[in-house]
């Protein structure tokens, strides 16, 4: 298979993980005989210094072109007091490309429990995936104003924009454990009345599906009293970044976390959900496997990639269980390593994995 | 001094977390020497059977005419399917009494740590409070629409509703460790952009208060991560909904909080934070120390009695160090009582520190 990939390393520890990224598609390339032509270009921050747009025109063309983008981090304080900010190119790209569901997997990796805030009897087993419209709501719609006196905000939803993210989700959760949760706040908004009535409508067409519907601050209460009892969560845009890095602590390895921002037919962006965490780029103590779990997203979701996507994700999970940490991961046990050195523990043991896979196929 | 109180009992477990409340209530008339006049009324579900409407008229004209409004619980699924709901009555009186500013302290009981879902070195010391403003925003701001095609919320605030409730915050820091965490999304909100900008400027009148701005969706991990970095957070009525909600469980002891709604000049409303519960009404399960916490925030932010407020929570403090516990805080060691003996415990230990007190008067 051949696929074009756009590539946008950001700010701060972006460029590190990318690179991370890079190095395992390589192997991805190599085991599975496929090939992956990557352009990199200049996005966030780094574009602002460079071309005075956090997403300028040639970057957006090649992102449209490709068959998915994979994208770092973006800002860092440097950019926090300008006219324009990182952020900015991000709600841009997301909404050029159309992106409007949003995945988020929240999973507590066997082992690694004890580095949740929560008691690990809480956590324990939690494992479950927000679907957060991404291209609406309350951070795109009209209108907006404000002068010195007053501000406003305006929430909307159409119709078309709630069914085919609530489809997404009950997709999802079809191949899935069957539960989908929706999140609105439908005692007092009328969008979130008109969610819970389309959500209603899809749930009759997944009878195998189970269906619960719950209010936004009791959804934040029980992220926290009971993660275990989610399966799928589908939210609108505003309540689902609250509620999904809510639930990014839950796990304490943030760095860990990969995303997917899916759109009908256009090319799909991969994210790591960590910030650029400028603080430590350039030492090498950048967690890089939020972004290579991205990947596997993308070989997943972008390019029904099935087997390949798996056999990323059990090289990050053979390394965690060998004890590879990278700092942000690492309590006194095991083996604490720098991004370069955790990375090529999880290409080596994608090739290893293929050594003996290959062994399995002649000797069985 | 004598105060005019309405008390409004409502739904499930309301009316007898109420009667508590009513209980230590007049262990305070007793031992410091005052006059509460209550009238009650109906509101709420029991509201909506007797007369139609979560709020009837008399109902609100005797809270107005009050100096405080104590408030159980409302709501229930009786009334869920119903064309008025119970909580619609809450928003009118809320709106009504013009009480803007919602305080909601949270904070770990020593020795109760173990109840939170938290590791107890994260929640070890804990105690914060939220000042929510309550009457504004997207829950009540127009236009407001839906047909079956879409959806329209509006989010509005003036200069005037946020400075008043950023004002609350400070005086309240002022008092306490002297921190305000001010939460908004000002990279993508007009309003948040405006609500930072107002924040500045309050804060300059206050330079013995820290200052920090923090996004919402980082609030919600903070909030996990690190709930002993906040002493003041001041933010919006949608925000400080979600975030105050998902605070409440942390500390495990969800029917231990109180709550105070108050306006510039008329009554304040009080109420535990804890919802009506019908499953367990009637059974002598509820725990009855939110609502009279809550009596506590009434007697200091209405009536300026604090030596009277400190007597209660001393009083509920002693209660829970001699092991006394309801159900929702048992945990197979102490003393598992019901509502009536929690209450009669805290009622009793008021009025033998009153002995005390009264005997170190004489000999000291
Ligand atoms: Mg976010
Ligand atoms: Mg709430």
């Amino acid at each position: 298979m051949k696929k074009k990939i756009a590539v946008l390393p950001g700010d701060g520890i972006g460029p590190e993980v990318i690179k991370s990224a890079l190095q395992v598609l390589d192997g991805v390339a190599t085991r599975f005989g496929h090939e992956f032509e990557t352009a990199e270009k200049v996005f966030g921050g780094a574009a602002i210094d460079q071309k005075g747009t956090p997403l300028p025109d040639d970057t957006l063309e090649v992102c449209k072109g490709s068959d998915a983008v994979l994208l770092g981090a973006v800002g860092g304080p440097k950019w926090d007091k300008g006219n324009v900010r990182p952020e900015q190119g991000l709600l841009a790209l997301r909404k050029a490309l159309n992106v409007y569901a949003n995945l988020r997997p929240v999973q507590v990796f066997p082992g690694l429990e004890h580095l949740s805030p929560l008691k690990s009897c809480r956590v324990k087993g939690a494992d479950f995936v927000f679907v957060r419209e991404l291209t609406g709501g309350i951070y795109f719609s009209e209108p907006k104003k404000r002068d010195r006196k007053s501000a406003v905000d305006t929430l909307s939803y159409t119709r078309e924009e709630i069914s085919r993210i609530v489809e997404k989700a009950y997709e999802l959760a079809a191949g899935r454990r069957g539960k989908v949760t929706s999140v609105d706040k439908a005692n007092v908004l009328e969008t979130s009345k008109l969610w819970r009535e389309i959500v209603e409508e899809t749930a009759k067409k997944y009878p195998n599906v189970q269906t619960e519907h719950m209010l936004v601050d009791f959804a934040a209460m029980r992220m926290i009293s009971d993660p275990g009892s989610f399966d799928v969560i589908v939210t609108e845009n505003m309540f689902g970044d609250i509620l999904s890095d809510e639930a990014s602590v839950l796990t304490g390895s943030l760095g860990m976390m990969p995303s997917a921002s899916l759109s009908e037919r256009g090319p799909g962006l991969y994210e790591p959900i960590h910030g650029s965490a400028p603080d430590i780029a350039g030492s090498g103590k950048a967690n890089p496997i939020g972004m290579i779990l991205s990947v596997a997203m993308m070989l997943r979701h972008s390019f029904q990639l099935e087997k390949e996507a798996a056999a990323v994700e059990l090289a990050v999970f053979e390394t965690l269980q060998a004890g590879y940490r990278t700092q942000d991961i690492y309590d006194g046990t095991g083996n604490l390593v720098s991004t370069k050195e955790m990375v090529d523990q999880i290409h080596f043991r994608m090739l290893e994995d293929s050594t003996s896979a290959t062994l399995l196929e002649v000797y069985v």
